[in-house]
């Protein structure tokens, strides 16, 4: 059996390049970070989401990128609304370093695991604004993969799977529909009101709106 | 000022290389991660020199690396004890891909300090086994920072200090001893006793009486 250890935040991304990866014959170890968000919502979505994909284990690890702050996702800054999205500038609701942590978490795991990959849900909207979403950090990463670990020195390469890199949201949501996904269990908004409810403004929830729009295809989230 | 983010794990050679990137004139922000070794000790001993080294900021983050297993740093498989040090094989007590996570975390707080500098411990002895301490691990990961930053998209580069990379264990003790460093404050045992007593067997103690002896200077903590 081949595995992969999956990085599930709880949104729709992570969910369909987790599904990918499985449809492509891997067993899915999903790992989840709370890293300091204000919101619980990501976790329950995150979990329910390893339950649909009936993952061989799922850890939820607690990492508090609170500490260091810098980031509206993280601190008590206001999360950005209405924002053109074709500005070209990275947001307040950048994490420092944050994929970097996320993949040297799922690296420490796949090790142990003698795991063959790591599935990230980068993809290109997220790239427009993140530079840890950037196809140049991603390979960065998994040469130093190979360069950090004992299976990488006894000629094991983990392979960084983000198999949503060069996807419109629009593609990623067709591909999930394509495999029966759920979405209704995903949670996006960086901003959420009481019971949950997305706000409808920060980008995550406009990018996920137009993705949807886009694909002709009615968000379950949305229309509860 | 110059800022740089120092990971002390309450060991000698961290705090050695803080001190001597500290002496290049930096300010300190220092970094102890509890990653989910077996015993606090280290976790004291980082306090104390953080405090020696009168550094701007302490954080203490709790990452349990345990949940993945995979090291008898982080399990209840017994540390080695009196195990030859040339043997070229890579211990038990190797935490998968721990720098690849300490880095990133350092990395994630020199972002949000806008730090041009992390500090790492790593010399040429742990490299005889520890993947994660080759000179090119260290310089993948600098390449790394760039791509993983918004201060890198913008240009600035984030300088991983390794000043011990090439140095003896016997080496770095004198470089302290001149810096006036108290090695008293430090712990290195991988299995302590009671009391916090090193055990003198594992790796970590017996490179540190080597070191000691071949410096020619007594060690504070042996002799208690």
């Amino acid at each position: 059996m081949r595995d992969a250890v999956a990085l599930l935040s709880g949104g729709l991304d992570s969910y369909t390049a987790a599904a990918l990866v499985q449809a492509d014959g891997f067993r899915l170890f999903a790992l989840t970070v709370h890293y300091g968000q204000r919101h619980a919502q990501e976790l329950e979505a995150a979990r329910a989401v390893a339950k649909a994909l009936g993952v061989a284990r799922h850890i939820e690890l607690d990492v508090n990128l609170a500490a260091f702050g810098g980031s509206s996702l993280t601190s008590s800054a206001p999360v950005p609304k209405d924002r053109p999205l074709d500005r070209g500038d990275i947001p307040s609701t950048y994490v420092p370093a944050r994929n970097t942590v996320l993949l040297a978490l799922a690296l420490a795991w796949a090790e142990t695991l003698s795991a063959e990959a790591i599935v990230i849900g980068v993809n290109a909207l997220d790239y427009s604004g993140y530079p840890d979403c950037r196809p140049e950090f991603i390979a960065a990463f998994e040469d130093l993969a190979t360069l950090a670990t004992a299976t990488g020195v006894g000629g094991a390469r983990v392979r960084i799977h983000a198999p949503l890199q060069t996807l419109t949201k629009a593609d990623i949501i067709r591909k999930g529909q394509a495999l029966g996904l759920d979405y209704g269990l995903t949670h996006s908004c960086y901003d959420p009101g009481t019971g949950g409810r997305p706000c409808g403004r920060c980008d995550s929830c406009v990018l996920r709106a137009a993705g949807f729009a886009q694909a002709g295809i009615p968000d379950p989230v949305a229309s509860r």
